[in-house]
């Protein structure tokens, strides 16, 4: 078992009957949603999924698990979902994939979001690593760019694999892919990008993580973070 | 010549040969519009347009004011638009329209933003005599309201004027008109409305206006704010 599966069958292990569970999306998310539906097969473990894009939702249907829309929940109990960047204070970033808006709902509207990550992720400060994605309305895309640009902001849309197009988020948002320097707290940007018209949702989650979960040497530690 | 009027033809006289002039919507900014083009007719003032919404790209249009579009643009010289409500320190209550995104789009990427107003709308606190409306993404919209409503806001999604729909934006979201009481600042409830995430855009309109143009017994009169 590698250590992403580990990660995953821990989380699968803190799922109660009847818990209403968001399910992430990426290949971490995935050992959780089976994991999760092994148990329901194996335990007779009844619970609900609603799910943060449609890649997971389709996986999760085809392995027998219940599902709800987005649009039926006021809150759920739990969210599993990976991230890109952790801090220690467990500010993430995340949106590589095409449902950061989804994705940060959840996490908001979860009880308790618990982290699938791995040592690699541990960084400093968010953005170390990885671009902040920061999803835009079609119409705005040239504004928010000048605007960011302005705040110390180096990038650009974000292209498709092939190079030949511009990524389209499950919104019909542009994706604009920010780099900020050290100068930059994650709390600063996060607030920035927060009130910057234009601007549809970004990649750094604070404040929304309750725990994460990291393999060490075959063993789960969560971490649970300080100062958060 | 009425208030609406008086306000909007001193606002057409701020504009100087050669800016790129940001037009809002509705009754009042009709009139700006229609005292500008006069402007370009009788003086031979050199203008490029650049609209928040379609219809008042619609009215330029019809009056010759030669129009840019918003994706072409990185920055406004001036914007000139009306407000529902003003507060002392100039923050607004906009967005009772359809178009909101692209009005604090402008107001953010203008030089200075007059605002075109009358005694009616000075208000104590943003929320005063209109709820606040929240863009929110169609999927999203009832997690948004369940967390407003612990925030302790009330409201609802916006019906059409004819009670049998519900108001979809020009970017396909829907609005949700929320209350809330005096214990929110117009500055905490801005902040906490950009943290949620599935808000796509929300009213309040803080730190962007430059001046507020009222008449008076007859007089164009400029409020700069106190604290602002």
């Amino acid at each position: 078992m590698n250590d992403k599966q580990l990660v995953a069958e821990y989380a699968a292990t803190q799922i109660q009957d009847g818990m209403l569970v968001g399910l992430g999306t990426g290949s971490t998310a995935n050992f959780f949603i089976e994991a999760l539906a092994r148990r329901q097969a194996e335990e007779g473990l009844r619970v609900t999924a609603v799910s943060s894009s449609t890649v997971s939702a389709v996986k999760a249907k085809s392995l027998g698990l219940p599902l709800v829309a987005l649009e039926q929940v006021e809150r759920i109990d739990l969210y599993i979902d990976g991230a890109d960047e952790v801090t220690p204070d467990l500010t993430l970033l995340k949106g590589r994939g095409y449902d950061l808006v989804r994705e940060k709902l959840l996490a908001r509207a979860a009880d308790r979001f618990l982290v699938l990550a791995d040592e690699s992720k541990r960084v400093g400060r968010i953005g170390e690593r990885y671009p902040v994605p920061v999803e835009v309305m079609p119409f705005a895309w040239a504004l928010v760019k000048h605007r960011l640009e302005n705040l110390g902001g180096k990038g650009g849309l974000r292209p498709t694999a092939a190079g030949d197009g511009l990524v389209v988020t499950s919104y019909g948002s542009l994706v604009l892919d920010m780099s900020f320097g050290p100068e930059w707290d994650s709390w600063a940007l996060d607030e920035a990008l927060n009130a910057t018209p234009g601007v549809v949702e970004h990649g750094i989650f604070r404040a929304l993580a309750s725990a994460v979960l990291i393999a060490v040497d075959g063993k789960v530690k969560e971490f649970t973070g300080e100062g958060a």
